[in-house]
């Protein structure tokens, strides 16, 4: 294993050097400080070939999306990231092949200020599990639970385009090269909204990032905050590589039921509207108003042109599904 | 993935419930709180099958060990475990499997008063990681580096009854069916040494658990300390198990280079033996002195009545290993 005692020591010497580490890679184990009057908030994602990507994905989109999904759990709860444990299963030691994942997940590590503090490298079919820590003021915190009817329903940048890549890898749909490119790389190298949460998190009443789809992912927030929803399907920000690809119910589906898009979905008080547009900029994405919380607990209803429209079946792209925190 | 969802309400609603929790599972992340004037500590440790564990393991030890290792971490440090995040790869849902290696979790983490806040559940090759948090006062770690020409070397339990097991399940050694129950008992359900990892803060200048086997974790501490060590064989507390089923040579290489036996190996000041004597009982398990710190950095040297003895051959046990923190 000392190829392996060599893959630690290269991922232990890049990236971010926070000033709160006080001990990183190289002990029994790694030491933080947490700033006070700030809660913990831990994430944990794995990541497994065959469930959450294809044996010929590119390395550098494995080891970015491994830190962006955990990133985007983060944003959904408006925290701040800060230090990540990354443990690898690798079958072999291919030098090339970890290179290129260091390389995708040092260039989300950066950008967000992450310091990798630790973790395992072990033998045996590839697989990822990252395991973010960071922080929160605890009166600040975005829960699934705080949503409340007469709420207004958002979603942030645009659906579809991950389930539209597996789709396509897995020949169910022909898409044009062009626009499959802009898919696959929304499905390879997803931005997390962590702006878009640290505005959030002084003006939802609710938020989730969209991992396993809208309808999936709206459904536990009305668990969450006991209410219902009704949702303006003709409003849905569908990607334009969905809509260029499929007709127009088809791309519905697909933006309602896709996962993977790592999106930010939350509620809004009327009163916070104004706000919300105040610091559109600062969201770093576009949002869209896409239905409303309702009373109840009668689940979602999706409606067009003022129509009832029908509840999509669950299982139509649910190829690659996870599960969170 | 409906049969994952329920495994993951399975586990998230057993074990203890700590107050310091603010979250557990059931939202985008976790939420906790550290004390004020303590610093947060984070292990993390994989299990996978053929690599840790054979595929006959009984499924209550691999949810044993896969905490227990990472307790051990932390009893190397002289830390107080608080919250784990446990990440399961399943090939497939088997209630029976289940139900087992939820048991051998909880068994630990009731013990050891251990929440599990989070973590994931995949289907995939089976294989498990945890990622542990918890705290330490800052000015009583216990680190690697710490080590200075003089202290003498400690090691807690008995060594070999893990490389044993190992050996005996590749036929490579044939262990009496009493004495193989006993080595497979410590192999299978490894006690972490939390009790004297607290007791040690107090007075050891290094410490580290013995994953690696005892030369290799020696010589991290060694190199972090920038010291050489002299230990004298005849002192190791070699199991029973070991000195009745192998020749003396033998049964002193496979205490030195046995890996997974996860005792504390620490260095200790002239000045604290008293201490460690008043304190034995406290500590929780029995300590052997093996040896002394030396200066310079001239690595182990082993000796038996004052006569050099032969430096192993690193590779003979090594079949299981694994990369911590």
């Amino acid at each position: 294993m000392k190829e392996f005692e060599l893959i630690r020591k290269y991922f232990s010497e890049r990236g971010p050097k926070r000033k709160d580490v006080v001990l990183g890679v190289g002990d029994d184990a790694a030491l933080t400080r947490v700033p006070q009057d700030k809660l913990l908030v831990i994430a944990t994602d794995s990541m497994v070939e065959n469930t959450h990507f294809f044996p010929d994905t590119s390395p550098r989109s494995i080891g970015h999306r491994c830190l962006a999904v955990n990133l985007s759990d983060f944003a959904a709860m408006g925290a701040e990231p800060a230090w990540a444990s990354v443990a690898i299963t690798l079958p072999t030691v291919d030098e090339a092949w970890i290179e290129e994942f260091a390389n995708g997940l040092f260039e989300v590590a950066e950008y967000c200020n992450v310091q990798i503090v630790g973790g395992d490298t072990t033998q045996g079919p590839l697989a990822v599990t990252v395991c973010l820590k960071g922080f929160v003021p605890e009166n600040k915190v975005l829960l699934r639970s705080g949503a409340k009817a007469g709420d207004w329903i958002y979603v942030t940048g645009s659906l579809g385009d991950s389930a539209l890549t597996v789709a396509s890898k897995l020949n169910k749909i022909n898409v044009p090269a062009g626009l499959l490119a802009q898919a696959e790389q929304k499905f390879n190298f997803p931005v997390a909204r962590l702006a878009a949460g640290q505005v959030l998190r002084r003006a939802a009443t609710s938020a989730i990032d969209i991992s396993d789809g809208l309808i999936q992912d709206l459904s536990h927030i009305l668990t969450a905050s006991k209410v219902s929803a009704e949702i303006d399907v003709a409003s849905l920000p569908i990607s334009s590589a969905v809509t260029a690809s499929l007709d127009e119910d088809s791309a519905i589906v697909m933006a309602l039921i896709g996962g993977e898009d790592y999106e930010l979905l939350f509620t809004l008080p009327e009163e916070q509207k104004g706000y919300l547009e105040q610091n559109a900029t600062a969201m770093g994405v576009d949002f869209t108003c896409i239905g409303q919380i309702r009373g109840g607990d009668n689940g979602i209803s999706l409606v067009k042109a003022g129509d009832k429209y029908p509840t999509p079946n669950m299982n139509g792209y649910q190829h690659f599904s996870s599960e969170e925190n």
